[in-house]
């Protein structure tokens, strides 16, 4: 079983998939815990690429190629063979985060993520939580945690804002795959929502 | 006016290249000399993915996608500028590399060359030199050039006489773009050819 997290920068995240791979295991799943774009070695050092050097770096279409090549060699090398194994893969963000992030850049890129995605990935997660929030909260989370590689926290509220109605959007048209959780609350509360969403979804 | 080189591993292109430039400056023409993978700065950093590492580091497809993010970059920042100044570029490699090094490689990867190229760089050169020659005698030039980036030229002899009939082909199909030179004569005698047809077709 692939699922996926999504949402603003901010939106707490890998904490979430810390605290359900945490209590998958106790219940003796095996479990693989990965981000994008990253996850796989190659993947990483194409990560290095984006996230790193000046933000005027790349053009949005160059982005979107090393997005795509960074995604083909992680569901290769990592998600894939795990699948296969049994395990269950979490991720932090996957095509979904192209999809939105440059949707809300420039509308008329989303034509591009979708055509390059059904040319190169094609799969998409058996389930994706959106980990919906007020974007000025997570905002100031997100900035605080001064990773270094804040290329795409630096973006502003206004565009937090527009990424959170994309997300909102893609639940709305994918109800079965994307499974919308109210990230405004305490840690617990949030983690006890996110367990029932995926329980209901094991088989 | 830009114009592509294309030929097997140590077919002579980057001397031709010099030796056409020189032929061109001398008549006055601003030329501006460029190679793929790279010839950007952000081209030039995934040019070092692509040929550096362990052979087996990237799929098929997810080099496709590499040399597709590459080659953007490289039109956006120097191709497309150069030309819009009124400037004639030079490359050493093209698209067409990359279709005929997939396609000989896994003919199935053609179809995905043509449709990445269709969505993603659409431009083809207003002229193309095939420097076409014995990949025997090219392959002990090429390997003898010691340039540590040998990933490309260690595929043997068998494969490069498949990407020559590949390059051949390419010239059939596209006859008004694409000019086979015979590269198995003297140095010179080959410049020779090359100014005859770039002069040709300038304007």
């Amino acid at each position: 079983m692939f699922i996926t997290f999504e949402g603003i920068d901010g939106s707490g995240k890998s904490t979430q998939i810390k605290l359900l791979a945490d209590a998958l295991e106790v219940d003796g799943r095996d479990v693989v815990r990965t981000r994008e774009p990253g996850g796989s070695d190659g993947a990483e050092a194409i990560r290095r690429l984006l996230v790193e050097g000046d933000p005027g770096r790349w053009s949005a279409e160059t982005e979107i190629l090393l997005f795509t090549a960074a995604r083909r060699d992680h569901l290769e090398r990592l998600i894939e063979p795990s699948l296969a194994d049994g395990k269950i893969v979490l991720s932090d963000r996957f095509a979904d985060s192209t999809r939105i992030y440059q949707g809300a850049a420039r509308g008329e890129l989303r034509d591009i993520v979708d055509r390059l995605h059904a040319l190169m990935i094609k799969r998409e997660p058996d389930l994706t939580i959106v980990i919906d929030m007020d974007p000025d909260a997570a905002l100031a989370r997100g900035l605080a945690r001064g990773s270094g590689e804040d290329r795409f926290e630096e973006f502003g509220a206004a565009f937090q804002h527009k990424l959170r109605a994309g997300f909102q959007a893609l639940a709305k048209a994918e109800p079965d795959r994307v499974k919308l959780v109210d990230g405004d609350r305490d840690v617990e509360a949030v983690a006890a929502d996110i367990l029932a969403i995926v329980k209901a979804h094991l088989p």
